[in-house]
């Protein structure tokens, strides 16, 4: 296979003519595939039904420690929940807090309660000039929502396969002490499926950071989120809080997990693990905000996993509906694109995502002629800051939401409108 | 009945002498009692099992209007959940966002959102210098809490049978700018069980406030928690939001309400009422804290109570079982103290409390004295801001969790510590 960037201008115009028609053809079909976000399938959902068997009107609602999960209180979540989600982070049942459906939130309130009160005694966000977070990226739109949000100032920092750039990384937070906070997904990393290497992770664990109360983010959401069963395929990640403490940072690390992608997506349980001073000032603020997350909730949860084997047998349940979805969207980026010079891809172990890097300037037009045949992409830019991709290359592939041969036919488009846009980018060079 | 202020100070010493006695009696028993909170009873949990009979493996778990629950999706609430949460409130489904399972946590949130990104577009709380909230009190300990943890000046409110002190809000909403909220419980107001008038919803409606973003918070918690089953033992309040839009304020009140004291405490369902412009306002909030909140939870409510006539019967059920409670309660207050000079009580048609006035500076006494004697009340002053009740007068009785045969002991124990109390602070001022 030629690479297109040696193509001259009488071929690619030819090429151009015969995939304008394979797109008209594609148009016409007027399919309907989104491939936006990372979305559990129909099957995948069905797989979890049975944890509607585990409480009925019988039911003893009593958990483990002699709660009545029925009624009020309880503010940090059930024996058992905790150990359900401290097992999921790897970490330890008193390091955890449950909180309710979504840990998008509770990273949010996380936020939100560092604007208003600041973290562990520390001056209020909200009363400082400036507040900046460093954001790796590609990366979830979501947490740089919200960092947005709350008009923190967000600096890139480029990824890699180990991680974030730790050079930049280091540099940045020793010497700004306005640099308060750092967005990571360390395992199966979104939209890359980056898993952070030892190094890095003891990088993170030994950063001297200009501001005492600078925090790391780390949304440890695929941590069980596997795609292939064989061990030496499944990625691991070096604990982070203990790494902090051993460096004498304990307090560095707020993390959060949830089950949205092992049970139900928003009527799951969600976590966040970290210190014992930050546990305490956390459920200062928690007594006045809430009376408690929903413990009927936890306790479903808790009676059917069981325990943490109960986890890993239902996400390999999970990953044997994922992996031919992500080996569909592969081989056809393998069979159409390889050689040709105009994109490159990620092919991860886990998670819930592939990254596809276009040449640069094209994603946008990808995925606006992607849509204009009926394939929803996520919005190009949007895994970078302010939806900025200074490249204008990086596209998220969420293959977990459609059937699998939707899925097919939506890598089909896909590899075509890459094609096309690549062609008409490289036409522009080559002046007639 | 000669009421004690009337008795000689040997009449007062033999009294004493005799009830110290009867205390110690109490003591040596070893109780155990809550009257603290507004907690259901056992009793009452277990009429609501039959909830988790609703959802189970064999489920369609497709709302009304076509969303598969188990997934993302729905930023505002489930069809069926807007509607069954529209009629707690007396209100219009388009009205109301659904939440989680606390209310509490979405006062929470509109305060803290207030206070970093403020109202409907008016300046952050956050960047004012001073920012005032109205407490009519006695009122509820939480939203005291709420308040001062965002550094809010709470300035207290009398409240009346009739509801807060208009003419003072009146005067005080008008006159001062920083004045940006009050708490608001309009029907079986906690503590007093007070249940607003036509005529104080409607001067509430017509409020002129000083500041634009100035906000009625309306915890409407106890709309259908009657005590009788008699529609005139039943508290009507009028529609706030109606009355709001027609005097020409539509925009001035969040209604709060949830399930928590419908199906289960922590565990139910919380919503939202307010304007088309508060809405749109929440929404874009929303769309960057969460992915949403638990639809499961929400379909599972709405097919369990099926519609509002659902509901009313199953808080039946809950009256019934309260009813006698509160009876028990009276009674030992009527039979024991009335005519006595040195407590009034509340008498109310429905919600959860008992509000006792003692006399001026025995509260705070009253309640460790019952301590003492292992009857746990709520903390004396808790209902008033800043915890201080300037009368140290007001205590607030929870009939609600204890068996009913546990609760005639707490309430002999009670009425036993409210006179020793009185008898000891009537000696004070008569000098040997």
């Amino acid at each position: 296979m030629k690479a297109y960037q040696e193509l001259s201008r009488v071929e690619l115009l030819s090429l151009k003519e015969q995939m304008e028609k394979e797109f008209e053809d594609a148009r016409g079909k007027g399919l309907k595939l989104d491939m936006s976000r990372g979305k559990p399938s129909v099957a995948q959902l069905d797989m979890g039904m049975d944890i509607f068997d585990v409480l009925n009107s019988g039911s003893d609602m009593t958990s483990m420690d002699g709660v009545d999960v029925r009624n009020y209180g309880v503010l940090d979540g059930l024996k058992e929940a905790k150990q359900m989600m401290a097992d999921i982070m790897g970490v330890k049942a008193e390091q955890v807090i449950v909180y309710g459906n979504a840990s998008l939130n509770v990273m949010f309130d996380a936020v939100s309660s560092a604007m208003t009160h600041g973290v562990m005694g520390h001056t209020p966000w909200c009363k400082l000039d400036k507040v900046k977070f460093l954001c790796p990226a590609p990366g979830y739109d979501r947490h740089f929502s919200i960092t947005q949000h709350f008009g923190i100032e967000m600096i890139t920092v480029p990824m890699t396969p180990q991680g974030p750039d730790m050079d930049m990384v280091e540099r940045l937070v020793t010497g700004d002490e306005s640099i308060k906070g750092i967005w990571c997904v360390p395992k199966y990393s979104n939209p890359q499926g980056y898993t952070y290497s030892d190094e890095t992770v003891r990088r993170f664990a030994n950063l001297k950071p200009a501001a005492a109360d600078f925090r790391i983010f780390w949304d440890n959401a695929y941590s069980v989120h596997h795609l292939y069963d064989e061990e030496e395929r499944q990625d691991r990640v070096l604990e982070i809080l203990s790494e902090c403490e051993k460096a004498g940072n304990p307090d560095m690390v707020y993390e959060f997990a949830s089950t949205s992608k092992i049970s139900f997506s928003g009527a799951g349980v969600a976590a966040i693990a970290t210190s014992k001073g930050n546990l305490e000032c956390i459920k200062r603020v928690l007594a006045i905000q809430t009376i408690g997350h929903d413990k009927i909730n936890q306790l479903r949860h808790a009676r059917y996993f069981k325990d943490f084997e109960g986890i890993k047998a239902h996400m390999r349940k999970h990953a044997a509906l994922m992996r031919p979805k992500f080996q569909t969207v592969l081989n056809t980026l393998q069979g159409e694109l390889a050689g040709l010079g105009i994109g490159e891809w990620t092919n991860p172990n886990g998670g819930y995502f592939i990254s596809f890097e276009a040449m640069e300037g094209c994603a946008k037009a990808i995925v606006a002629k992607c849509r204009e045949a009926g394939v929803t992409l996520t919005g190009a830019g949007a895994t970078y800051p302010y939806g900025e991709d200074p490249k204008d290359s990086n596209i998220r592939i969420a293959p977990t939401y459609p059937a699998p041969e939707e899925l097919a036919a939506a890598a089909e488009i896909f590899v075509l409108c890459v094609k096309l846009v690549s062609v008409e980018k490289l036409l522009e060079g080559k002046a007639a």
